[in-house]
């Protein structure tokens, strides 16, 4: 519960708890990233485009900023979190640069790091870090994305030549959409099934040379050009065909599965499964990079968005001269601060999943200690649902973002139309968002599963309801104090909205409620006679993937919690307060229709819930430009025209207006903000 | 309420009942349109885009397409309806030739035929029919978009030389977004406000040449181009300042006022406030192009989301060795069969008013009758309301689609990221959607307005339950077949939600409870002492524009009901009905919270309503393709890779699957649709 918010508050204080434990990365960046061939560039070619991204890449590698998840040995820092982080404010720039660096340095050098041993270390880490070998992660084919274990290309090991054979065996299994592949890469990860004995032992990777040195495509690779995309133009995004290609034994990344010369295949881990996930778990990095690359666009858009409507003007007043700044409009601020609260959330949410993230590959990558598979799980179910949310609020507020900048927000000199355009695929790519709800709720009905290892299984499973509790609960890192805000409020009838206690109670009974219910449907359909066991999910799925919704919203909110919890400044930590309460709120009421069904909300308390959001959009309305400051952005990063013209277009215009009223007759018609009339334009 | 669905719909005959009034205009367009310049071209640059409009624009021309609108006399048709259709032919292609087009032959022709004179047409309309006369509509400004009373610019008569003085006093009075400005044009309509005498008159407009014959600016005009855009790359926009430019007195269109020789300004309509909206009025049709547009740009983009689902495989039915195809997922069918109803619904609903406008402006321009007032209001009203309606469609629905293709829906050639990109700005040209909104709902409001002329009287007003009952109703033209569906239904508890006079009632009763609710704040707060008159509106913003969008909903409801019911083939009736059933209650299923709120729905029937939602989404999903089938979209126009390959690829891709599943051991890990897990990629 917010009291009231001090009329000036500090945004450094705001940016001091916002930049955590990885500050003095993003402190660098702030300082020092500053080549202009970093910033987006309006109107050139692909060609053009892909040519200034990869010289911009070349220079961020000489930077020794893509270093930093690497091992110290090869000239890394060994500093998993702050690799992430390092990408995050590289996503203030130009987008086509963030994900070259995210192919070249975490997909595929990291896959190369995590995926294989020593002597692939000691051959290509250098280079790879230095940007010397281009290289590209030939993981998805065209007829298989989200669903990696389908994945048709074959690797087939021949002990007579000591050489696998990797083919791609229709047009549904050549790799597609490969970053690098069209021009820049020399070496590919290449994910297929692994065959040898004659038996096929699942996906794996092998290092294989795709083009040589002088840029023609190796022996038996084919290599076609997805040409131009909605954006990221400066990625050169390809597709890779194999003809029984000869990839030699050692090429194999073999951390996880080996193949010694007469074609014996060994792993540490036994069942395949679990050996598939251990291999995939391993590359969580890519997906936790890009959630957190979708947020920092989404600052931007908004940044851009608040300042704007700050000095924009539009309709007078009625009975007054002046005319009405658009960030004064109650149905703009319906539009921002929702979206900036939730810009807030996710962001103090994305920092404690760096964290947990960081801590446990440390464990595991630098301290050697064995894998903690629940904490590995939780990792996955975190990232997945993270960059979900991250990934669906930039697609939706950056195109808010552009539609309150009218005809400006539509210019490529105003940024947003890039800012649109390269993180679109965000949504679907590093895990399709709805595949990855999947993910989530699959965590969530984890403990359930597992004790009958198949769908089927679930008609035999006596409900307990204890059971799902347990489930919901006991999950982030905030949980002490989340505890004891939630004990504090009695019930949720006649407590007040602003009470935070109350609030968390409302995410949690959602979260609870959701996933019983889908138990409780997923049950009764599989006692159903008759019903294919592909129906019996694919009737509840609506329902599974809002009880993955549903526990997201809930963690987020956590961390924000937390994060307000955390702050010191006094005048920082009552805005966040109220931030926060806005999050919760306009959160709570999108999806008021819930609580009314479920007895959460009166139809009275549903009236009030819109009033009190209203109530916190006028108190924060003053904190607009502070909030926006809070992020920190250089002004040097923004490249968006209007924000360098518009202040000084509205004084010139304010001036004019006094003069044009005097030479005006008196009935002159004036528009008012109430009484209003609209232009057609082109 | 529907029986249940035939097997086999004819999509012919859901072609026919579509193809309305000018069905002979889209049989044309769909036999005759087919020059590869009017298609989307991939990867072109800004120039190259440009370059290929401007041809295709002159082809247009000579093919005769673009007088329909015009008189008769001129070589026209003298059809506006027809002209309006042709449009949303057009739209199916290049949405940069339709646009083009809209300025050339929409804005800047219509203008010079509407606003203008007969000297005016007989010196200009032929060489602009033809394009040897491309030119501009400049009436926004920079500082001024929507609220077109305000525009900066002035043009000052001095009878000394018979000439106006076109003036843009300041940056933000540049003229900004102008179509065919930054290249073709060579005269251009510019608004601005007229003095003479001393006095300002308001918004008028004039023919101002603006380059000579070998492209240069004329004297004291500077051109700027807008330049690269979110989409659109083919229409030249660009910027326009005046610096003091004499303007001969016959270049003023005067239709509507007009300046003798010694400056002496006339006009039939006295009020001022009056003539500007007539003159407004007149340019009606280009919004409803453009609503219309967003709807062709819609059905494009779900034949292609529609068709790729239904080849698309993802994840292993479990127990089964076939790959579900995603069309089957309850989740992908959530996004794809509501958003597809709602482009049923907006596509009879656009029909209506595109009849409603032609015959309201056939009885001016053509018989020359005199404005029907309230008529044109009305059509004011529905053109802004569906232009909302269609254009927040269009983005949200190109977007959904996008996302359900995946990675293939990132890269141009399968034409989404082209469709995203160009429509984009439909949202906020030819009237920001929130002010458009706006507008609406002040028609709505109207009755209370008039009679006390101002925002401040309404206070005083007697609130009389019954007026608002006959605002609300009586206004769509089949309002005796609503009448009698809604008369059949008792009330609203017991009723079944299939019963098409409850799913009325519903939408009725919601917009007359909206409409009451922001009257009587509205005169609440006109009471409160000390509150702003700007606050008064602002406090109420989200409410009011809450107001307009149910009546839309319930306008475009209306509209359907009546598609349906003229449909006769029996099957295709039926499916439509289906379909209509699905647009109302997923409408309803949107807004479930102020149903629950408003006592409208329990929390049983609430429930009940997401049943029956899913429910219809099973019957409706065996007709998906016959669905866009009906919307009649010749292949050639299509231009989208994955239909033509995506079938090949499956089909190849399940014969080289029994090949694998011979190679594979017995355990070889299996993802299933239950069982996910989701790849990494670039």
């Amino acid at each position: 519960m917010s009291s009231s918010v001090p009329t000036s508050v500090d945004p450094g204080k705001l940016r001091e708890v916002m930049d955590g434990r990885w500050a003095h990365i993003r402190r660098d960046a702030r300082e020092n990233l500053r080549d202009p061939d970093f910033l987006p560039v309006y109107g050139e070619t692909m060609q053009e485009a892909r040519e200034r991204v990869t010289r911009a890449a070349k220079k961020l590698a000489d930077s020794g900023r893509v270093g930093l998840g690497f091992p110290k040995e090869f000239g890394g820092e060994a500093d998993s979190g702050a690799s992430v982080i390092s990408i995050e404010m590289l996503a203030f720039g130009d987008l086509s640069l963030m994900v070259k660096a995210g192919v070249q340095w975490g997909l595929f050098g990291g896959a190369l790091e995590l995926l294989g041993t020593r002597r692939h270390h000691e051959e290509y880490l250098r280079d790879v870090m230095s940007f010397d070998l281009p290289g590209c992660f030939a993981m998805t084919e065209t007829g298989h994305g989200s669903d990696v274990q389908q994945l048709r290309t074959t690797c087939t090991y021949d002990p007579a030549t000591e050489c696998f054979d990797l083919h791609t065996p229709h047009q549904a299994a050549r790799k597609d959409y490969i970053g690098n592949a069209a021009e820049d890469g020399r070496l590919a990860v290449v994910f297929a099934q692994l065959i040898t004995q004659g038996k096929n032992h699942g996906v794996h990777a092998w290092l294989v040379p795709i083009r040589n040195g002088d840029g023609s495509p190796c022996e038996g690779v084919t290599i076609g050009d997805d040409g131009p995309k909605a954006g990221l133009p400066g990625v050169d995004n390809g597709r890779l065909t194999f003809d029984h290609v000869q990839v030699p034994r050692d090429m194999l990344l073999d951390r996880y599965g080996q193949v010694a010369a007469d074609g014996t295949y060994t792993s540490s881990i036994e069942n395949e499964t679990r050996r598939f996930f251990t291999m995939l778990g391993t590359l969580v990095r890519g997906r936790v990079s890009v959630g957190g690359s979708a947020s920092s666009a989404t600052k931007m858009a908004l940044d851009i968005a608040v300042r704007y409507g700050d000095v924009r003007r539009q309709f007078a007043a009625p009975g007054e001269d002046r005319e009405i700044v658009i960030n004064d409009y109650l149905v703009h601020q319906r539009k921002l601060l929702p979206a900036l609260a939730r810009t807030y959330a996710l962001h103090f949410a994305q920092n404690t999943l760096v964290e947990t993230m960081h801590d446990v590959q440390t464990a595991v990558h630098v301290h050697g200690e064995q894998i903690d598979e629940e904490a590995q799980r939780e990792l996955e179910s975190r990232a997945a649902g993270l960059k979900v949310a991250q990934t669906a609020h930039a697609t939706a507020t950056i195109q808010m973002c552009r539609e309150a900048c009218g005809g400006a927000g539509y210019l490529q000199e105003n940024r947003l139309p890039h800012l649109k355009a390269d993180t679109d695929v965000f949504t679907t790519f590093e895990g399709d968002n709805t595949v990855l709800l999947q993910l989530v709720a699959k965590g969530l009905l984890t403990g359930y599963r597992d004790a009958f290892g198949s769908l089927e299984g679930w008609g035999k499973v006596g409900f307990i309801a204890d059971m799902v509790r347990e489930t919901v609960l006991e999950r982030t890192a905030a949980r002490a104090l989340i505890a004891r805000l939630v004990d504090a409020v009695p019930g949720v009838d006649d407590v007040p909205m602003l009470e935070r206690g109350w609030q968390l109670k409302m995410f949690e009974f959602r979260e609870k409620h959701a996933l019983e219910g889908a138990i409780r449907r997923l049950r009764k359909n599989s006692t159903t006679d008759g019903m294919a066991p592909f129906d019996m999910f694919n009737d509840v799925q609506d329902h599974v993937l809002k009880t993955a919704q549903t526990h997201i919203d809930r963690v987020v909110l956590e961390a924000f919690v937390a994060g307000v919890d955390r702050t010191e400044d006094p005048a920082a930590k009552v805005l966040l307060d109220t931030v926060c309460d806005l999050y919760a709120l306009s959160t709570i009421e999108a999806d008021k229709a819930w609580f009314l069904e479920h007895g959460q909300l009166t139809a009275a308390r549903a009236k009030l819930l819109t009033a009190t959001v209203n109530q916190l959009l006028k108190e924060l309305r003053p904190h607009l430009i502070t909030l926006v400051d809070g992020f920190a952005i250089p002004a040097e990063w923004k490249a968006a025209r209007i924000l360098e013209e518009e202040a000084d277009r509205q004084e010139a215009m304010a001036a004019r207006d006094a003069e044009l009223r005097t030479q005006n007759g008196e009935d002159t018609p004036q528009g008012t903000a109430t009484d209003l009339e609209v232009a057609p334009a082109q």
